[in-house]
């Protein structure tokens, strides 16, 4: 099995959002993914749906810390050290986010979504549809996931 | 606001399996992701989580179909023409797959997952674990998609 050696990807638009900092992991916010001009034709009958999944380049990731195998989730080492697959962190050799957003308004090239956790500026890659084919109901995760959300839902 | 030009991932393995043609699209089978054995340390804890993302690069399509803008899902005439966001169609500017699967079995750099419809050979860009941001209770999807679940539950 050769490897192909590069895959060679252009943004498709890019994350427009006010929010600044540990702002953009607020759930309920709104954000906009401004979309090339020339690829709104391809943005048509995308309001048949509620939610979507956003593909979108992790820009602030380095070279260095794409080189990384293992992380404590969210930097907090009362966690354990995972490796970075097991784990969403931006430290992945190939650094796409992917999260899932709520449909709020198509308005020709720009739609707006919530729930992205993407900084102003960040290039969108990839858009699609979420259907209940992207859904486990019985998904099992582990403790210290268990634990981070509790956190979260605390906090709020 | 610039776009960065050119964004150059590296595969971080391949898929493995012995389906063919349709055979791909049948959620039961299992297939083998081969991770790089450099990134073996990488996968750590990844067997707490019941099911992954796959992150994959469709490579067999052309640089011509990825500026098609609209398609028929399923190239089914029968079905609305639809913007590429709208659907899931390997015909997209940056043709990365998106699937979840159930993960089986872990053995040094090779998962055993069930439900990946992609071929033998195919490129593996990224692996997350899925949790419930991942899912959307009360998802709306259109007519056509409806009418296609419902046909491939018919086939079963």
């Amino acid at each position: 099995m050769i490897f192909q050696q590069e895959i060679i990807l252009k943004p498709i638009g890019f994350v427009k959002t006010i929010a600044i900092g540990d702002e953009v992991r607020d759930k309920t916010r709104t954000s906009q993914l401004v979309i090339s001009k020339e690829l709104t034709d391809a943005l048509d009958g995308i309001d048949g749906f509620s939610h979507l999944f956003v593909l979108f380049w992790l820009h602030r990731t380095s070279t260095k810390q794409r080189k990384l195998l293992k992380v404590h989730p969210r930097r907090r080492k009362d966690l354990p050290l995972l490796g970075i697959f097991a784990t969403r962190t931006m430290t992945r050799p190939n650094p796409v986010g992917l999260t899932l957003v709520e449909l709020v308004k198509v308005e020709d090239n720009i739609l707006t979504v919530r729930g992205l956790d993407a900084f102003n500026g960040t290039p969108v890659l990839d858009i699609k549809p979420f259907d209940s084919w992207d859904t486990a109901e019985t998904a099992k995760v582990p403790e210290w996931w268990t634990k981070l959300k509790k956190e979260k839902a605390q906090k709020l």
